[in-house]
């Protein structure tokens, strides 16, 4: 049987994000960790801690897409708004989810949990939690949204905490030739191939000193096909050509 | 007079970024440029190199926003279809440009202007070019949007030329302190300073060993005011917590 094609999407919520203060970890690291179990990152949304920006992208998204994974906002503090924007999206209401609170509980002491630290607890009636290993903070799953901490430690062990949960869809096979060409030299024979292999994706991706040529898709066959007529057709431009293949 | 708020937003188009090739540097450089000239980014999207995916985004978003930047897609190879795609979002044509072509032409040699190249000078026919020093590929503005290229060197580049077109706004004052607190013991103190100061905006970024906080806002004498009362606070509840101020 045929693995059906997945796509997902990321919404990351940060003001530290959009004002340059941090650079984002995430991204990559979800792009990565979804492509080797054959999900597609589709796309991806930064928007700032404002609810109403969190409520219209959440909406947006997790119709469009198979699954949705957030990043951030999840904390203690009054800045940390995901979970009751998320419920609101959902016309959900957070409560007290009595298994976080425990966590809580056990991880800061009985008599530690102070308010801020309960506020974690707060999740949208309908969420289920995910494991986190490495912090007390809860990351949950509500319908097809997967929320998830900022932190990029977090967010991985909560990424192997949701993967549990997700199938495994048919895989991209990605092969790379690396050439000390500009890329306007390959541009028409590269155009030509990606003509004649439809269902391939092929990328042309220039640095300072040459470019780099990806060939992806699902068939495997039909991308180490298109690879070796690549290389072929790179040796015909320039035998000396090709740095890593 | 006080200068006005301008609002950004950041179109990424890369199937690279999304596969978890390529780790995207525009979004900070872009976010502390735009800061400096007190244009806040408001929000970011990365998308597919598919053309009605950055239709509709780059719809959406020049719509929303006052300016908009995207990153990607303007090269000489097949999977550039930015400058097509931006024509057809303003109901425009692409058509060559002719101060493009002889910028092409300069930079290649006349005789080395292949196809792939030319293709290059093909833009939206409302299209004005961008400066860049740095290579021959042509960045450009149409309406309120800005079409840069992907590598870094280059959109940063590009940013400088579009810098001379943009507006100055009211620049975002930013202090932070960094403890070495978990931010729950903080949170709620820090919670009733943003209260006392609803026009600053205060964010709580946790660490491992520690939280940095900052506040910002538009009116210096107010942020430093709340920065001021925040320092206070720290030392009462942790004489020595401060780590960097």
């Amino acid at each position: 049987m045929k693995n059906l094609t997945y796509r997902a999407a990321l919404l990351i919520t940060g003001n530290e994000i959009l004002s340059g203060r941090t650079q984002d970890a995430n991204l990559r690291f979800l792009a990565q960790g979804l492509g080797e179990i054959g999900i597609k990152l589709y796309e991806v949304r930064v928007v700032a801690d404002i609810e109403e920006e969190i409520i219209l992208s959440v909406n947006e998204l997790r119709r469009k897409h198979d699954f949705v994974f957030t990043s951030g906002g999840i904390g203690p503090t009054h800045d940390d708004i995901t979970a009751q924007a998320i419920a609101k999206a959902f016309g959900d209401k957070i409560v007290k989810n009595e298994e976080a609170a425990k966590i809580l509980i056990k991880h800061y002491g009985e008599g530690n949990v102070n308010e801020a630290r309960m506020k974690m607890a707060m999740l949208p009636s309908t969420a289920s939690l995910l494991d986190n290993p490495v912090s007390s903070a809860p990351g949950f799953r509500i319908g097809n949204v997967f929320v998830m901490a900022g932190i990029p430690k977090i967010f991985q062990a909560m990424f192997f905490a949701a993967k549990k949960e997700l199938p495994v869809g048919s895989k991209t096979i990605s092969r790379e030739i690396i050439v000390s060409l500009t890329e306007s030299i390959i541009a028409q024979k590269f155009s030509d191939l990606q003509n004649s292999y439809p269902k391939l994706i092929m990328g042309s991706y220039p640095f300072n000193g040459g470019t780099s040529l990806v060939i992806s898709g699902e068939n495997e066959l039909s991308v180490d096909k298109a690879y070796d007529e690549l290389k072929e057709i790179i040796k015909i431009i320039s035998p000396q050509a090709i740095i890593e293949q």
